[in-house]
């Protein structure tokens, strides 16, 4: 007894000393189960695994289930050969006659990817089976089996059967081949394009076991705003690399496709979707492409927006450039994911309404295998959008959701803003497009219109920083888009609770603690950037720190196009007497958002232009609201401060710190957001901000004066 | 006993488990020494600790020696207060009561810098004392001592008495304040200048013990293509962060001072050095710089070199320009590394001679804290060059060496190249200055010309990548210019064996393998690349791969400028029929290299036009004797690979793998360099490669159409 505890005790130290905690394993950790009782009974309920039949996904299932156990349990837990003893883990198909008779596998009701855990007893002797359909579904099963272990939960009788409810879980990569990351923050590129395909980095397969873990099944993993040689066998070589790498873990690999690559790179003299010559470049581009990466999930593409061509060169539509895609992976069974982040250049209309100008009229025009590709909101990922308007109003062509996991208009990766609440406020939408009920989910997964192709993206917040996201809470973004596009039923509590566990404790109070930072998170940021519906008002080009005063340059592009504050008041009139936008809804949004009285008040200068002292919910006039929304932002993040530091007995010191750091980073850039927007917006009120407010330290012109020409995120001006 | 076996096979198993051997650590890696022979001895020989003062410095040596001992004894070494035991390793200046009357401290002769080890008896007790004339002394002392447990040497009664032979011993990083790196190639800058000053990556300080270790104590922080922002308040705040970290540990900071600064950010008109409010700015802006950073090390210029600005613009020369900035950093005691690398935009002569013919006339015109800084040979770090005419040329000026540790015409981070041998080869090159024996290692030491301001720096290899280096074997090239910059005299075998000790293991065999593949790399590298004296051969802008028939745009950055291969021969005929470039060297040197004869074979094409025909040493004509170099060079690759790969169970798996598929990305590069050249030079010689030599795959048509043009380390061109 006295060996065992030393040995424990030396095993725990040994670990403490040797490990940085530098949060590179994100929340696939594996440390010893730190609750005595707990493991004890997991140790005496897990005796060994035996897997069924062979594949890589199942060796992939396998090796993953080995290193969870042995780090999670402090023991090496072997294979067995025959059950001959209570505590075995199965893993296979539910098509191995073992279990293919099981009565939990003849009633259980998985897709192609779900996953089903259940105790049964076999040869008399209690069995844990670990099955899907597909290989996949049983390597997410073993994650899903090692996360109850890692959040503490009962094993003892389980009965766990989980299907994802969108098809195509996807990352979007912003990256460029020279490594920059367009919006990235947390250093640069992961691909190391220079030395594949023959230098694999170590963490290629780490990427796709923590996608795995979470269901991502895809990854884009080059820039939408493309560059045509990534089609070419210099690089098609790279990319199958990394293919082959992600394979097992049902990660498919995806690229984006450069509409003008047929002139660039295939020696055409046009790009016309139309034109013949095109139409069959791109069909042995793709089939070459197929060559290399037998999977190839198929093509994502933005076209005719900011600069980049499109079909519109040609005076044919987008679904004229989305068709001549989808012919050609067709045959592959491969899609093509075509953005409707549209707008143009001559700034037609209010940038709102151009995407469901554009595509409306196309619905039903696209070939089956195309997802229309829809941002959460209609202008570009502000740190609050409603939801954009075409959710719902294309029925007869499957949208797919893009969320972005990178913060480029939320702090960029030194503020913690948990996104799971944000990505849950535009999927919880109600559309009203077939009555009441008819969320952006259901039209997202399928339901609604029914659909069977179904996806939805995240443009990824993935950097080679040493912690993957820069900042340790990024982690926190990446997990719960993965967890949503499984099952957007899932709660943000939920799964802040289950990432937390997995990553710091499963020490109840301090959960709590970092649960309550996590969850108003969101509307803190709002709150000291853009309350109350406002938007795009951050500094120009690399979109770091506020410019509610940026007037030069392409409308759209500045921040008085978009506040229009003037002596009267603020805000966008986008109701019928202005842009209208509203009219784009289904009736009952537009009529909720039209009314001055009904609209959400977080929506309100999205939608109205509304005077200084009309009188909001609180009964404060707007001026004064608006003064207390960005105050209560700064000083919610001063309460994040207090409350993360109060954990500093509770979590390891070298994330305590990175943390603690970077708190002070968001502190002092909320105090920036709102000195620079009140000193911005008094100019028009012409109102005092109310005297028990904190004031700004410095004048306007010392705000406007700033400047940060290296942020990071955009592409190097040489 | 059944525990202690039990408890020491759990550490190490649970250590092996816990920590992927990343390169992270480089030769600091203190692991429990595993020869338990050994282990027992030290064991007993230290017993315990004391620190006889404080400061910052001896704080962070003794934190490095409790770190080094815990991991290398596998126990907690403790400070004691009285030394009532043997065994106890005293730390302090030499100035401390406890030593400054013990006879091997009076009969030191250490300089500000240097440090002393050595056992003696106080009360009777056996101690180890480590001390120096400056704290930094000691913390250099304690590295030493480590290394000496590292290394597995004896240290049962020490006697070691080290001081450095140049006094600025620095890195020069080429980081740009977006975090590209020119001609960096192990991703990008670990300076996160966004996050900073707030967020400290602990990565600095590693960054700082590991140069403290080998004697480094300076750093310039940003690309001699120099952005005059970093001069500016918001960067210079983020300078401070890192100084104020890098201060304990000896490393002070740089900056590299764009000469247009103030007009660029002083908003003055000119930039013009004999202007007095351009000089006055000069003051006003350094006087600032030492408010944030009271022991700034000073200014490095690149001036009036491709396309920088510099006092030429004005009509003044380098000492004027160098002059300015030395005046305003004098009374801080700051210095100014002036560059000779320039070269005219118009090609006014053989790029070889031009550094000289700017810098010579100039000597005794500087300021005596002026250092010129030249690199090792006249065209630019090419993978051979004879060294620069300049060493001994300018006796009344301080010549600094600049050095490439990064390997940008060596084959970026993914050749394995050992540069020590290269770095020698200069340093113990005579320049017959003062007669025989005047080397330019005396030149750089000071001692040739009783200069006491003397300097080495090392364009460092540095960059985010995990391992620092991006090849772990350029770690070897960080470790070697620290250690010769400290100590020429060591042998690149001494310093190669140490870094193996301590970076892989201290098996003899292995030892001896390492150690092969390393003294041989140089070679072998110059040999598939640019052998006989060819150079400046490369791809054009990113210098990756081989490029012989480039021939477009400014004459002297093409390769037909530097090989002149034409029907009759190939080279550069640099002797008083050509450029008359040997004369610039003195008249033993210059005999030698003009000689056809005498010249040395690895510096035939450097200085002269050879007839294919021509009979080399060998007795080879020159054709041949080029094929067989250039198929060495491709053989020796290969013959490391084996010797590497026979190596498997020597080296822990993660290193071994890394390494491998390293090599296999040389070995094709070597083949590429080679065919490349041999096709191509065989346009001219016309000659048959000999028949027992191995053939080019493909045409030489193929290998000029191959592109690359995301290689990294070059500024991005959007």
């Amino acid at each position: 007894m006295k060996i065992r505890i030393l040995i424990t005790l030396l095993t725990i130290l040994t670990t403490m000393i040797s490990r940085a905690e530098d949060g590179y394993r994100l929340w696939l950790r594996y440390d010893k189960i730190d609750n005595a009782q707990k493991l004890t009974t997991y140790n005496q309920s897990i005796k060994g695994w035996m897997l069924l039949e062979n594949s890589p996904t199942l060796s992939a299932a396998q090796e993953e289930l080995q290193l969870g156990l042995k780090g999670l349990l402090g023991k090496d837990v072997t294979p067995v050969k025959e059950i001959k003893t209570d505590g075995i883990i199965l893993l296979g198909k539910t098509t191995v006659p073992m279990l293919s008779k099981l009565d939990a596998v003849t009633k259980a009701n998985l897709n192609e990817e779900g996953f089903l855990i259940f105790t049964t007893l076999i040869n008399k002797k209690k069995v844990t089976v670990i099955t899907g359909k597909g290989d996949v579904g049983v390597l997410y099963g073993v994650f899903h089996y090692l996360k109850l272990l890692q959040t503490q939960q009962d094993i003892g009788n389980l009965k766990i059967e989980s299907s994802p409810k969108v098809k195509v879980r996807l990352l979007n990569h912003w990256d460029n081949l020279d490594r920059t990351v367009e919006r990235g923050y947390a250093g640069f590129s992961i691909w190391d394009w220079h030395k594949l395909p023959d230098y694999i980095d170590p963490r290629y397969k780490d990427y796709a076991r923590a996608n795995a873990s979470i269901g991502i099944n895809g990854a884009t993993l080059t820039n939408v705003n493309a560059n045509a040689l990534i089609l070419t066998p210099h690089y098609l070589e790279k990319v199958k690399a990394l293919a082959d790498i992600f394979r097992p873990y049902g990660v498919r690999v995806y690229l984006t496709a450069r509409f003008s690559a047929p002139i660039e790179i295939g020696g055409l003299k046009t790009a016309d979707p139309l034109n013949a010559e095109v139409r069959q470049w791109w069909k042995d581009k793709t089939k070459e492409i197929y060559k290399y990466v037998p999977d190839f999930g198929g093509f994502l593409v933005k076209a005719n927006s900011e600069g980049q061509p499109g079909p519109q060169n040609y005076e044919r539509n987008h679904a004229d450039g989305a068709n001549v895609l989808a012919e050609a992976v067709e045959p592959f069974g491969g899609i093509v994911m075509w953005r409707a982040f549209v707008y143009d250049n001559n700034v037609p209309d209010d940038r709102h309404k151009q995407a469901y100008n554009e595509f409306k009229p196309l619905d039903g025009t696209f070939k089956p295998n195309v997802l229309v590709q829809v941002k959460n909101g209609a202008i570009d990922f502000q740190p609050r959008e409603p939801f954009h308007p075409l959710f719902g109003a294309m029925p007869k062509t499957p949208i797919m959701m893009e969320f972005q996991i990178t913060q480029e208009y939320l702090g960029f990766a030194t503020h913690l803003v948990y996104l799971s609440t944000m990505f849950k406020e535009c999927l919880d939408s109600d559309t009203y497009a077939k009555g009441k009920g008819s969320t952006v989910s259901k039209v997202i997964d399928g339901t609604l219109d029914n659909h069977s192709l179904t996806g939805m993206a995240g443009v990824a917040n993935i950097g080679n920083d040493r912690n993957w996201c820069g900042h340790p809470f990024g982690q926190a973004n990446w997990y719960s888009f993965g967890r949503l596009a499984w099952d957007h039923e899932l709660t943000s509590e939920q799964i802040a609770d289950e990432w937390i566990r997995m990553t710091f404790t499963n020490d109840a109070a301090t959960i709590n603690s970092i649960k309550s930072i996590m969850m108003t998170s969101h509307e803190t940021t709002v709150n000291y950037m853009t309350p109350m519906g406002l938007h795009h008002i951050m500094g120009v080009n690399h979109h770091y720190g506020p410019g509610p005063w940026v007037n030069k340059g392409r409308p759209d592009w500045t921040s008085v196009y978009y506040h229009r504050a003037d002596s009267l008041g603020v805000g966008f009139d986008r109701t019928a007497t202005g842009s209208n936008a509203v009219g784009q809804y289904f009736p009952p949004v537009e009529k909720m958002f039209s009314s001055l009285e009904q609209c959400p008040e977080k929506f309100l200068l999205w939608f109205h232009h509304v005077n200084w002292n009309y009188k909001t919910k609180s009964g404060k006039p707007l001026w004064d609201a608006l003064c207390y929304k960005y105050s209560d932002g700064v000083d919610s993040v001063r309460w994040m401060q207090k409350t993360w530091n109060a954990l500093e007995s509770k979590v390891d010191s070298d994330r305590f710190n990175h943390i603690k750091m970077l708190l002070s980073i968001q502190e002092k850039e909320a105090v920036l957001w709102r000195n620079s927007c009140l000193l911005y917006f008094q100019t028009f009120s012409k109102l005092p901000i109310p005297a028990e407010l904190e004031k700004p330290e410095h004048n306007l012109e010392y705000y406007e004066n700033l400047s940060f020409p290296y942020a990071p995120g955009i592409r190097p001006r040489w």
